[in-house]
């Protein structure tokens, strides 16, 4: 056990069930010195937010978070910041047909193996609803980031069989429609499909992307916790990623090393890569592009549609899944992508001080 | 700094770079009383070793494995085991050339702006020899891995433009051939088109696939810690891998939820998955099924053709990489994707173990 | 930075400043199936609350813990178990005067120093009022020791000039007076003495003793991670502890050999030792005798007497710390040490698990 | 399991047993750009080595340290430093009649209940000869700290029943006698009394006072990884350690706050405390003043007498240790204080880089 913690320095630590009191986050080793309020963490938890449009779940939680510690006039401590969201939507239905029952998709057959039992209230613990904590904590380390004039972007690039084309340089469309799309005539075209497959109480799934800019060379750590292998961890550790890549990832194994392989240049005294197959990476460390990766998410496991499932007994049931669920995870899930690309990037900032000892003299003398 | 360390109970530290004295490994954590020697390792090793075929470097390093300490008379102690493989071969050419330049698709560039300067000797720690420690470390894990009965098994499952269809059901094969492919008619056709193609002075990437069988159910720490993004970034974190995916994975983003979801079943007396779209997950815990995952393995950077970069001083150079380079890296990295999995689930099955309060009753009392 | 968790796999991670919203702690890593509830641990968090006697500060904090997580229908889940106390007396004083004066003793100035600037009000993240977090987070532990019958208990050993002469044997007494001494006519004299010498306006500090009764032996891993070396820093890291030292301690330092060896011998089919100078730990690991450790701890800094300072603009201030301080912290502080010592235990417990091969086949065999 | 790490950015994994074919040490973390080699280091080492004096065991084990990695043309390049000494004199004596035995004082008995089995040559993994790679990766901190300047020093403050009165202030004369005493009157009288005393087979304990100075203000990490709790882990982790303390340590507790308070005083330009009752902490944190801490050692458990003791059977067994031992660990201990003195602070540094965004910018910008 003993797995809510993630980062060296840039620590973020959750908790939370989805239907218990709140869920939360513990932020350690954020530096202090960063103004920070809940005014600026609110915006990226209302992205999350279910309830937002039509292609999410209706239920609303709100999702106000307290800033506990951490912050004192306006700024970072450099002590612990603890994020307090209280479920205020809890009690809203009733969960015991499912104390039994494993719903094909969930960890709920998992958790019953792991610990002899689980809170079976919307999922407890593995519910996306512990999402809303990487967000929380996300946001800080983005605060962070901006500071340097770092910037993460995440977006759609894929829902169900539609996919954007070509490379992405324009973000804001992406915060403009509920799909989370970079591009317009995309939105509309998913849009239209999503609303005449709605009949099928079925769900969908896609890809997101993610790129970092503006990132100084050398960030991440050979050997095991190369920046890109993080990366991977972070973002499979949300829920409903299958997959991860990085660059031209699964299609560089296609490639011929003579294809595959950016060359350098110089270019305004600055040595940079002609082309970026890398992703941004270079054995495991940022090399000064854009870091460019992305994410498969799988199609949300609950639908409004009769399953073959069994019982906590092994007694064969039907399952038909109530309630309110997204048919479609990946507009909510885009922010928890940025977000935990975030973290990772902030822990990596941090790490990274100390790699030579001309730096650690410039601090301390 | 100070990435090379990976586990929280079965720790791997790796040291040593490509043309220093030598490399290795220490595993902390490893329980006491598994029967180990040094013969069990090496089979490992030799899988991974270079100049055993035509398809791959003719370097020959011999990579003889030393206990130095942690096993006393044929068993491990529970201390660390450190593990030394001397670097042999590592005086027989000149690597002055390389000093100021940077090759495309290598760590030149990024060890140098992270660290200021950097061994340029094959590479340093950035040369795939460094994955030489993590089979003599990941041998261990798979040591411990089947006293419990649970099976590793690793192989090509795409080379370059040639990829093997369906289920992988015997395992036999991908140890006969040098190519690691579990099936023998593709092993011919990419065979004879590597040897074909070999004029170019081209490399080749593919896609490795690895199977972990007999595993129980509820391995994986919710909810940074998941058993599949554990998975995610040891593989990620091998040099030339850049992409992972578990079950589905890519494809799970172009389903439904109706397609994807695996339906639970009984079968004597056990629950069971119908299908194993999952990939052995559920919620980043092991769900009772096969574990499969699969890695995107660029093609080998270092190729003997003409090349564009720049050095240090940022001047234009025309680059040629001599010497005796791998057109190919898939064969040998296998044992390696191997070892990470294996040593990614020995810590799983260590730090599982204290899951229940009742296990912590069973081995107290 | 990031200091605030404290474990390997009984993690505990605390947050909050003495006047900030709130306080509290993250438990992650304890095992599932543990009876828990916040009246547990209002006991223990009754024992450091202030405002219980004459001797300790006036300031009536209520304490009130709310569990947040990680407890289902009254058992432990196995997810993290976020505790909660709020400040409700924060607001009641100006301490303005002290926002640019270094209180003597205090750690204004050093987190000045790390920081650039800190939460001057009422000490912030330095306060004692940290430990309430700490004594939250114990109880648990404490609670998952019980269920093993491992019994911890800790009491003031010495105030001021008074030491408690003997092996203690007998706990009750340090509940029943409000001083935690194991010994009634010792609690008198202490008693009058204070109440002699609070005219002074000083204050005193004192040696905390703890015991660790039925632990199995093995608990503790060599080299660096020792139980006594952890026990070391957890009690350490309580804010006025200045030493730390096991069984015979630095009185070992003046024994010979033949006197500070403990002989072992066989009775009733067990192996004991005749004598414990040991203090319980042979080589790191518990050797089967109750564990017994001490601690200085140091008098409280804030004394209503003038004291000698300066502020951060370097000018020389005269200080008089007004406002409810404890003229001695040993009495809440030992609930804190018992706390301390329980989570390390907890974390060492967890840890030893899977020492040996044999105990991990019988988890999953 | 797994305690064979110390460290969070410098971080420092050791291996090896007493008569294994090597014991070794791997330092992670460490900055590049520091000058490096195998004699800096020869030197520490040679202070620990044995058979330097008529006070030590006549083990002649040479101890060269090599270097396997992580320095390249005489600099540290930022990846792992591997160090590796082999036992030369291991085969020179029989064992075999401590196979089963237990020697009262040492971890044979509790290794045994720990892991079913242990290497019974000369206490294996827990003999003092594990010290030694703690010395070999403690040079490299120290090597690293006197590239800031800082400086530490350790010595003998008290042997069997002499004690060295004042405070130190000259080191030289330590390094001059073979005791480690930094005042050369107590060394004669000690020397003569252990001369004198040989005859009783016994041996014999102390206290080592180490100092560290010219440290910047601000190290060590709130809450639990406070400076002086993390000192105390690393100094109580060396095997003949039973207590640890800071400043007045243990005598702080019979002090009033008026007499332990340290007064804050500017003193050209800088503040800084007119005593040093502290021990040079506050909060956790360096504050400006000199660290200055204690470590108890305890007699060694090796003594040529007769002892009663039991075997692995539980039967009563007599028995008088042969062989090779130190009649008194002290002047051994001394550098290994020193090097865990330098490791902790050198982890302190590099952790500390990071407390301020302001000096987070400094690096990136």
């Amino acid at each position: 056990m003993a797995g809510s913690t993630y980062g060296t320095l840039f620590k973020v630590t959750t908790f939370g069930e989805s239907h218990g009191p709140a869920i939360g986050a513990v932020v350690d080793g954020c530096p202090a010195g960063i103004s920070l309020d809940e005014g600026f963490i609110q915006k990226y938890m209302d992205r999350r937010r279910p309830g937002t449009s039509r292609f999410t779940t209706a239920r609303n939680e709100g999702d106000e978070v307290e800033i506990l510690s951490g912050v004192f006039e306006g700024k970072t401590e450099g002590t612990p910041i603890a994020l307090l969201i209280r479920n205020k939507d809890q009690h809203s239905r009733d969960y015991s047909e499912l104390k039994d029952t494993y719903r094909p998709g969930h960890a709920d057959f998992t958790f019953d193996e792991k610990y002899g039992f689980r809170d079976y209230r919307g999922g407890g613990r593995s519910s996306g609803r512990e999402t809303a904590a990487r967000v929380a904590a996300g946001a800080v380390a983005l605060k962070l980031l901006s500071e340097l004039g770092i910037e993460v972007h995440a977006y759609a690039r894929k829902i169900g069989p539609f996919e954007v084309q070509g490379m992405i340089t324009e973000y804001a469309e992406a915060l403009n429609n509920p799909l989370g799309l970079p591009d317009r005539d995309t939105y509309e075209k998913v849009s239209e499909f999503l609303d005449s497959a709605s009949g099928e109480c079925d769900s969908f799934g896609g890809v997101i992307e993610c790129m970092i800019k503006n990132l100084p060379a050398g960030l991440g750590e050979p050997v095991f916790d190369k920046y890109d292998a993080e990366l991977s961890k972070a973002v499979m550790s949300i829920g409903a990623v299958k997959g991860f890549e990085i660059g031209d990832g699964f299609k560089a194994a296609e490639l011929k090393g003579s294809e595959n392989n950016d060359p350098f240049r110089a270019e305004n005294g600055r040595i940079i890569k002609e082309t970026n197959h890398s992703g941004g990476t270079l054995g495991g460390m940022s090399d000064g592009s854009d870091i460019i990766f992305r994410a498969a998410v799988k199609p949300t496991p609950s639908i409004a549609r009769l399953q073959k499932t069994v019982n906590r007994e092994k007694e064969e049931k039907e399952l038909v899944i109530k309630g309110r669920h997204d048919p479609l995870i990946v507009p909510r899930a885009i922010v928890v992508v940025e977000c935990m690309a975030g973290i990772v990037t902030a822990d990596m900032i941090l790490r990274n001080m100390s790699s030579r000892m001309s730096d650690v003299k410039r601090i301390y003398k």
